[in-house]
């Protein structure tokens, strides 16, 4: 039996739904390997997954400190002028002690001196040599930053498993640590696989395209916060391939393939992937994305993923988003797996393939009641939705999911929308 | 007058409204150099401005092709049976010729063979020897994805100005450009100001503290989709003050200080910006954030920015958010400046300073009403709300804005909230 006569057999995957497709990454894509941790300096560190508990070692602020500009002095003084015994500024302990009839000026973050209970600000005042006129009465405690406010020693500050963004990098870098254990990020190596496809840049032949999936798929990767390694254009051979299969899974922490458009090399890639590990699934009741295949292979003691995405431009994007995006924040560490999903009213009726859960490209916009305080979403679909049609996704904010069922989906009827983008407004 | 006196007066800036400061902002800061572009691969291309447009050479796909594996044939036949010529594999002319009472098989991708004008899927027939059977009757156009379907030649694809995500790059993959024109991303320098903060890492003397805020605002900054830079903590003198501003002015696009902790040396700093640039505002009617200082200073034929933060954390990061970011988008040639601002019921009351516009850390949640269809926001504050209390922004999905008003906002009041980070639900 030739290549060609082989393949020219339907898929002999059982379909199966998206919600079993889900359940079966998840239950099959490990989390992060609690070894595979490294040290990131502060400046680096937004984005990154805590792979630690970050502790306050000591109080913050360390010493009773000052709000405000102004002036350390005594609640029990009732004389409204003062005499000035000099400056507290920040940084250094002046060695001041402020006793009734005195007065302490005081910058922002600058240690209490001893003996003052409060701090009346610069703006309710005035200085005449070296007297001060109070215009107010202070209070103890006023203006005053204790000790511990607003950290404890010992306190758990941020736990293991936190996206570190602007204020837990401040965080951290306030408890004295110049670099912080982050979960490393998963390596995840992209390939392209069809005989018709050439390099960007390249010259096409006739009968040939350019690359874009790899492209679109590596851009992809870099959203779900993980770095991807592109390994080009499959090779031809079995061999070559299995050769490229390997060193991906060696290297990597999985791969990601898309095509499909020439059947015989991916058959080949499944045959190969069958050899060394386990098909969970290939292929999905989805429109587009129908041919996705899921499979895992132990690898040095870890289980790694290997995505098989079809051709199509938006199958292979469509089919990135539902399902190797999740198992792919999973790897790395993140706990927000699941893109929102809102209802939305349809601003015109929707053809459906009425036996396929499509996806369908989607603009959402919010509407605001003034009434009712609340608010609706309405959807509109960016047009002609062919799985080739990378313009399809152009400016697209959302994937409507329109569940098997009626072949028209009139205006007005609410469907489901998994939000890519935040709504127009 | 000694220095320290010299401060020790209130700030002589007239207070301005969050929005006139946002209008200043806007105003002063410069959009993208058009000049500074620079060539950036498609595996690098994710989230950069397109600097030029992306029109597409030739026609997309470039030849007709099937959408599915099958075989090629003819409506016109009536026939059964047809006898198989060969294979039509992607990515190469087979040079066969489909006559009535013939077929040639073919896979995704591949240019459709000579005389066929229609595909039928495998799914629909049977193969015996070198026989095709065909189940149901084929019609012109079936499974043909015409040449130019999805793009053609001469059509604009992707317009300057536009953000590069994945299906950006796949069309720009798609139209053989290896590489594109992307804007220059603002280069924005980073330093920290106040003789009580020391590098974290290092051992704090009584008095000091570590220095939280350039890392927060390096952190800030890469979520605004520039490029920080990190000028360290701001020398002690006058001299080495204004050859870090010149340096810094000199190299990149724009400068944010934090620091007011030590207002004998925030006041130089803005000594040194009076000197060599114009003062916009120096006081915001904002909590946290009202010392918040905009200046801009000519260098090079360019208009440069520096933004003055306040020196507590919270005061930092908020001023940071409203502010900074939207001018940062802007110089890096982004169209959506703004967070989305939705209406919120309160969960609780809320104590407020009522001569200011109080931006409150909050947690939003979602709320679906099944029977009309809507939505609605609720929001609970994160807890202490002082300016120093970085744990405040933990967790933190929103700052509500109080405007000035009365002292207590109750529960089940509603007030505008600006979304940093999605909804829970």
């Amino acid at each position: 039996m030739s290549e060609t006569e082989r393949i020219m057999r339907p898929s002999a995957f059982p379909m199966i739904e998206p919600e079993e497709a889900t359940r079966l990454i998840f239950e099959n894509v490990p989390g992060p390997d609690p070894a595979a941790v490294e040290a990131v300096p502060l400046a680096e560190g937004d984005g990154r997954i805590l792979a630690e508990d970050i502790s306050a070692t000591e109080d913050m602020p360390p010493f009773n400190t000052t709000a405000v500009d102004g002036y350390a002095l005594l609640e029990a003084d009732l004389e409204q002028s003062r005499r000035i015994l000099g400056d507290q500024t920040a940084g250094r302990l002046s060695g001041l002690r402020v006793v009734p009839g005195t007065a302490v000026r005081i910058m922002t973050g600058a240690p209490m001196p001893d003996g003052a209970d409060s701090v009346i600000m610069v703006e309710y005042t005035g200085e005449a040599g070296d007297t001060l006129n109070v215009q107010m009465p202070p209070k103890a405690g006023d203006n005053i930053r204790p000790k511990g406010q607003d950290l404890q020693a010992g306190q758990l500050v941020l736990k293991a498993g936190t996206l570190v963004g602007p204020a837990e990098v401040g965080l951290i870098a306030t408890v004295n640590k110049p670099t912080f254990l982050a979960v490393r990020r998963p390596r995840i190596a992209v390939v392209s696989t069809g005989d018709e496809i050439v390099e960007p840049g390249e010259q096409a032949h006739p009968g040939q395209i350019y690359d874009s999936n790899r492209f679109s798929l590596i851009s992809a990767v870099r959203r779900a916060y993980a770095e991807p390694v592109s390994l080009g254009i499959a090779p031809d051979t079995k061999e070559d391939l299995r050769e490229l299969i390997h060193t991906a899974l060696a290297n990597y922490d999985g791969l990601i393939t898309s095509g499909g458009v020439s059947v015989g090399k991916l058959d080949l890639v499944k045959e190969l992937l069958e050899e060394i590990g386990t098909i969970h699934f290939g292929r999905v009741n989805l429109k587009p994305g129908k041919p996705l295949t899921f499979v895992t292979v132990e690898q040095g003691g870890k289980r790694k993923p290997v995505f098989g995405l079809p051709g199509f431009p938006v199958s292979s994007l469509v089919s990135f988003e539902l399902f190797v995006r999740p198992a792919i924040l999973k790897m790395g560490g993140r706990t927000n797996l699941q893109r929102q999903v809102v209802q939305v009213k349809l601003e015109h009726r929707i053809s459906h393939s009425p036996d396929r859960n499509e996806f369908v490209r989607a603009i959402v916009t919010e509407h605001f009641d003034q009434v009712t305080g609340s608010y609706r979403y309405t959807a509109r679909t960016t047009g002609a939705q062919n799985s080739s049609r990378l313009l399809s996704m152009l400016g697209a904010n959302a994937l409507l999911r329109l569940a098997p069922g009626p072949a028209l989906i009139e205006e007005g009827q609410t469907v489901p929308a998994l939000l890519l983008d935040r709504p127009e407004v």
